[in-house]
């Protein structure tokens, strides 16, 4: 019998939905980022969970209100990507015994800052006694059927893009768990960039009324993963032609010997989306997406032949298939 | 500064919702079983989310197939107790490393056939590591506002009812926790009650279309709990006539010397419906119930003074706001 060491994540859930009978009819498939069910002509409603876990999703020198905000905004990324709108977030919670009622007003202040700052509530939630510090949120949204952003629907010769740049987080997680040092002000926007991640949601919600987007995700597992799963799912392949380096991880990485295009592709907990979209369409995204104060980064294209390369001066090199996986990696050992 | 253990569950969510900002216009109070938004003019939409840790919520003896059973169980039952039909469940699962293959697979199918069992599904989901096995359901569900059963409504004078018997978890608990011993078909019966819990459902949904309920709770925390709340949210008293005691939880009583009424009222982890009817409404409550395939018991009546009380051979004597309570207790210290 296999360990869920050696099973990974992936394989995790690749079992239980074996064992789940699928609702007919539905207009998203169980792998994309959220679940959706058709509510009226022109309504869906769209659900995702997503748990966080001390010990896998909050590093040394985060704080509670860091972390709990962090929970909802994990959500918010999902329908973000999606371009659906959250309505109302539930919150499970698991505590441990030794947590302070000092604690608990800064993860409620967490858990309620996350929700105002992307305009929705928290609703009602669950309180239980656990060993690890549990954030598991829920999240309701609306979308137009039009509008659904799906990780399926990119085509050769679709612009691949991004809403921001990459590698920042990778950083800022070297700096908390490794004590890695760095000067004061590049210091703390890589640890921003960790302890108060941004949901896409503007960007999102906006790209998805253009209509011009083909294929979307999130990249909480990293854009190499992402990228990956877009692949997997749109059955294309991708050109990354330029890598959105943030300038502040190349800085970093330069001062330390690291390979930069590692934090850029490998780093993950980065809410940024990635996307493709129609050429003939871009113009209209590039507005959409500047009315919503946001910006979009083109990288490069979708390609037919099914794998992910990076164009570098020496020629193509293969993305390799891999971020962080539960059960098969732990904070520390992934993010070193 | 207080420790959890001192504050107990209520109170630490009472300090949690002093920190959350309230979404304007909810048709359904913080307190109440589940949350609720309007969605159109004649749909609320309803949700719902309930934790179970293995430490609290799953006795010894209880496999990891009803235990995801369960998880989804007691979603469902407060669902039923709004009178809210569910339309999708999303299981975020925090799952120990020391779990198998097979264990996941067990997991699924309970996860599976409690959704089935309800007439849902589940629509996806997230997977973490945790030091405890965690099952965290959410589940939404629609209602037609009208249809809507509060925990607020219940008037002086109304006929207090439940839709089972009472007893029969807190006598199985006792035999998994205690090793207390049981005659084979006795003993089934009562574990039975504690391992396959059933949410009223078809009850439930009954009940609400006969609009004939003033005030509905789930019993999830016991019988006088959910007494003490259903008081405390009607602003009436309930003067218990008749205690629901389940013959089986009498039989287990007796043998061993135990307080029936004590298992009757102070056990938990029963899913029945604790309700009140318009004297009036009664017979169509009844005829809707019997449809169903469920039954009503009436114990008792609303009265205009605010206490819990139950008549006995001896006179009134009251009914204590005890139950299950997170933080406060552990699943051997309540359930002894």
């Amino acid at each position: 019998m296999r360990s869920l060491k050696s099973l990974g994540e992936r394989e995790v859930i690749r079992i239980i939905q074996e064992h789940l009978e699928v609702m007919p009819r539905l207009p998203l498939g169980f792998g994309d980022d959220v679940s959706a069910i058709r509510f009226a002509k022109d309504v869906l409603i769209v659900l995702k969970t997503d748990m966080l876990v001390d010990k896998t999703d909050v590093p040394p020198g985060m704080t509670l209100w860091q972390a709990a905000r962090k929970a909802v905004v994990m959500n918010i990324s999902d329908l973000a990507a999606k371009g659906a709108k959250p309505m109302a977030l539930l919150v499970a919670l698991g505590i441990p015994r030794k947590f302070t009622e000092k604690d608990i007003r800064q993860i409620a202040k967490g858990l309620n800052s996350g929700a105002r700052e992307y305009d929705t509530f928290i609703l009602g939630g669950d309180t239980n006694e656990a060993s690890d510090f549990i954030i598991s949120c829920a999240v309701l949204g609306i979308c137009h059927p039009k509008m659904l952003m799906k990780r399926k629907g990119a085509k050769p010769g679709d612009i691949l893009a991004v809403t921001g740049n990459f590698g920042k987080t990778a950083a800022g997680l070297k700096i908390l768990l490794e004590n890695i040092h760095a000067p004061q002000e590049l210091r703390e926007t890589l640890l921003e960039s960790v302890l108060m991640p941004k949901a896409r949601l503007n960007e999102g919600l906006a790209l998805a009324s253009s209509q011009a987007v083909t294929a979307s995700i999130d990249s909480s597992d990293g854009l190499a993963w992402s990228l990956h799963e877009l692949s997997k799912a749109s059955h294309v392949g991708f050109l990354v032609e330029k890598l959105p380096l943030a300038p502040e991880a190349l800085k970093f990485a330069e001062t330390h010997g690291l390979n930069p295009a590692e934090l850029c592709l490998y780093g993950g907990e980065e809410y940024e989306l990635v996307l493709t979209i129609k050429p003939q369409f871009w113009d209209k995204a590039l507005s959409a997406i500047k009315n919503a104060g946001g910006k979009i980064i083109p990288i490069g294209k979708a390609i037919k032949e099914n794998s992910v390369k990076l164009k570098t001066k020496e020629g193509l090199i293969p993305i390799e298939f891999k971020g962080w996986e539960h059960f098969k990696t732990t904070l520390k050992e992934t993010k070193e």
